[in-house]
C-alpha cells in the first residue's frame, strides 16, 4: 500500500479497533490475526468472550465506555488515532513486522513522513557529540529530511532541537500525558507548535516502564528510512534501535570516534558489524537516495487489514478439549511455524488458529515476527 | 615459492643482478623480462648493448666496477643484498606486482618476516594518535607480529619505538646513508641494534626525492599482511600506502576518530571505502589470523626467476626497421596487453618482445602490472 493511500476507518470502526487493541493480551500480532480471522474488529470483539471462555481463563475485554473515554480525552488533548490501513498512517511504519494497529499522533499535519532519518544516541552526550548531532540534524532537515528521535536527554534532544524549523518527530515510550523525561515537556510542546509531531502507541495516561523503551525504539527505526547512532555505549538503547533497524531492513549509520573515547565504543562497534560510517549529512543522504527505490521495491507492507469481511472461519465447528490438549503438547518454548503445528497435530488450520487465539489471549503464547509461535518460558 | 625456500645467488650472479637493476631504464618489470628472456642477468647484460644500439639511443649500462664498489660499501655498512629468489628475501614481498629484484637489508637476522603488520600515519600526529599507535604496536609486537613502518616523524616513529623490543622493520625511501628525517637516525640505529631491520631498494648514497616515498610505500604494504592507518589526512602518503595494500591484496585497517577532528578524515574515509575499523590489536589479529590461510592459497608469487637458462629466443633473427615501425604504430598511451600487440602487428612474439625491450630501455615505455604496455604520455 503506497504512502497516502488506504481507507479511512469510520468513527465506530476506530472505536472497535481501540477496544480490541486495548484488550488484555491483544498485541499487534494477535490484533492482526483476529481481524484477518473475523473480518473486522467488531466481529472479533463479539467472538472474544467465547474464545476466552474456552481457554478457561479470564481475559479482560476493554468495555466500550472505557475506549470512548480514551478516544475523547485524546482528541481533547489535540491528538488523533490513526489506523494502520488509513491514508495518514506513517507510510514507512507499515513495512515493519507487527506495526501498531493504532498510533496516537499529536501535530505533524504537513510533515514529510516518507523522507525520515532517525537520530539517536547517548543521554550523557559529550559537547562534541551534541555538536555533531546539531550539524547532522540541521543539514538533514535543510535537505528535506524529517528527523525522528526519542525525546531523551542528550543526543535525542539535540537532534529534535536542531530540526525544529524543518520538522521533527518525537516517539514516546509512554502516553501523551506522561512525557519522559519531564524536563523535555517544553521541547515536546515546541515540536508540535512548530509543525512537528509526537507519536506513541500507548494510552494517554500510560507511564513508561523500562520495557516500553525498546518497544518504542522499534517505532523510531520503523518510522525512518535509516537511523544514525551518535555516542552510544556498548550496551545501550541506541544499539537496540540499530538492531531493530537492521531487522526492519533500514539503513544503519554510525558516527565514529577515537577508540580512546569510551563514548565512541558503541558506534565504532556498529561500524565493525557493518553499519555505515557517517561523518556528514551528505554521507547519509547519498546512501538513502540510492537505497530508497530498491528498498521500496523489495518491501511489502507487513499487513493490509481487510475491511470487507471474510468471515468464513467463524462457522467452523469449535475445537474439542482433545484438540486443545494435542496442540499444547505440540508447542514448546522453541518457536515453530504455524504450518508445522498444523502438520504435526493433524488438526485443521481453522482449529489450530482458534486454539492459538485462545492461548494467546490468556497470555501463554509468544509470537516471533508474526510467523513463529512458542509457549512463554 | 614458500617462505624460506629458494636458491642463493652466487657472488658473481649477485653482482650481475646489481649491474642490471642499476642500469638506466631497468626497473623491476624490465629486469624480470630481461632475465626471463635471456636466462640470466649475465646474458642480459651481454645482450643489452645491441638492444640499446638497435633502439638508436644511449642507455647507460652500469659498469662492473661501479657495482662492485656499491656492493663492497654496502657490506662494509653491515648490510647485505638479497635477491628476490633467495631464501632470505622477505616472503610476503614476493607476492607483490614487480617486487624489487634486490633489496638492501641491514639487521633483522632473527626477525619474523611472515607475521607482519604495517603501521602508518600522519607526521603531525596528535598526542592521542601517538598513544593509540603505542598501544597497537606494543600489543601487536607482544602477540608475535613484526611492526613495519616508514621511519617518518609522528605515527611511524611511535610505531617503531613501541615495537623495538619485539622487532620492527623500517622501510627507507633513500639509501642507508641518507636516512630521512635525520632526527630519526638514532632510532634507525636502535632498531638494528635491538634485532630489527632497515630495508631499501635504493643505493647506499641515494638521497630520497618526493617520488621515492610512494615507491617506498609499496614496500611497506608489500612486506605486511595488512596495514593500519592512524590519523591520516585526506591526501596523504598513508592513504597511498592503503591503496597499494589493497592492490597487493593485503588487509587495510583504519583507526576511526570524531568527524570533528580533521586528523581523522583520512582514516574515516578509508573505512567508508571498505577498510576495516580497528580499535585494538585484537581486531587486527583476529582478521589476519582468519585471512591468512585463504590469502596464501589465493596468491601466487609474482615472479620466480629461472636460474637454469632458457636462452631459446636469443638465436632468433633480429627484428627489422620495418618491424620496429609497425610496433610503434600499434602502441599508444592507452595500455594494451602484449598479446594484443602480437595479434595486431602480425609480428612474432619474439620480435615483439625484443622491440619492447628496446623501447623500454630508451625510457619510452610504461608497464602496468607487468602485463599491459603503453607509450609514455
Amino acid at each position: 500500500m503506497p504512502a497516502g493511500t488506504g481507507q479511512h476507518l469510520t468513527p465506530s470502526q476506530r472505536l472497535d479497533w481501540l477496544r480490541l487493541i486495548r484488550s488484555e493480551n491483544v498485541g499487534p500480532v494477535t490484533f492482526r490475526q483476529l481481524l484477518n480471522r473475523f473480518g473486522s474488529a467488531q466481529a472479533a470483539l463479539e467472538a472474544l468472550p467465547s474464545l476466552v471462555r474456552n481457554a478457561g481463563l479470564g481475559t479482560r475485554i476493554t468495555p466500550r465506555g472505557e475506549a470512548e473515554d480514551e478516544m475523547e480525552a485524546t482528541e481533547q488533548r489535540g491528538a488523533r488515532f490513526v489506523g494502520s490501513g488509513e491514508p495518514d498512517y506513517p507510510p514507512l511504519l507499515r513495512y515493519i513486522s507487527a506495526p501498531p494497529p493504532l498510533v496516537v499522533v499529536a501535530g505533524g499535519d504537513g510533515l514529510d513522513w516518507s523522507h525520515t532519518v532517525g537520530v539517536v544516541g547517548a543521554r550523557n552526550a559529550s559537547a562534541a557529540g551534541q555538536k555533531m548531532t546539531r550539524m547532522l540534524a540541521t543539514d538533514l532537515g535543510e535537505s528535506g529530511y524529517t528527523v525522528v528521535s526519542g525525546l531523551a536527554r542528550g543526543i535525542d534532544a539535540a537532534a529534535h532541537r536542531a530540526s525544529l524549523a524543518t520538522g521533527t518527530v518525537a516517539v514516546l515510550a509512554g502516553g501523551l500525558d506522561h512525557i519522559y523525561p519531564a524536563e523535555n515537556i517544553p521541547l515536546a510542546e515546541e515540536i508540535v507548535a512548530r509543525g512537528g509531531a509526537l507519536i506513541t502507541e500507548m494510552p494517554l495516561n500510560w507511564e513508561p516502564r523500562a520495557r516500553d523503551f525498546p518497544r518504542r525504539n522499534r517505532l523510531i527505526s520503523g518510522l525512518s528510512l535509516g537511523i544514525v547512532v551518535i555516542e552510544a555505549a556498548k550496551r545501550s538503547g541506541s544499539l537496540i534501535t540499530a538492531r531493530l533497524a537492521l531487522e526492519q531492513n533500514r539503513e544503519v549509520f554510525a558516527v565514529p570516534g577515537s577508540p580512546l573515547d569510551p563514548r565512541a565504543e558503541g558506534a565504532n562497534h556498529l561500524i565493525q558489524q557493518g553499519a555505515r560510517l557517517a561523518t556528514s549529512a551528505a554521507d547519509i543522504i547519498e546512501t538513502l537516495a540510492e537505497a530508497d527505490p530498491a528498498r521500496r521495491q523489495l518491501l511489502e507492507p507487513d499487513w493490509e487489514p481487510e475491511f470487507d469481511g471474510g468471515l468464513d472461519a467463524i462457522d467452523a465447528a469449535p475445537p474439542s478439549q482433545d484438540d486443545r490438549g494435542r496442540l499444547i503438547e505440540a508447542l514448546s518454548v522453541t518457536p515453530v511455524p504455524v504450518d508445522a503445528l498444523i502438520a504435526g497435530t493433524g488438526l485443521s488450520a481453522s482449529a489450530v488458529q482458534t486454539l492459538l487465539f485462545e492461548l494467546d489471549l490468556t497470555g501463554r503464547l509468544e509470537w516471533s515476527s508474526g510467523q513463529l509461535v512458542a509457549l512463554r518460558g
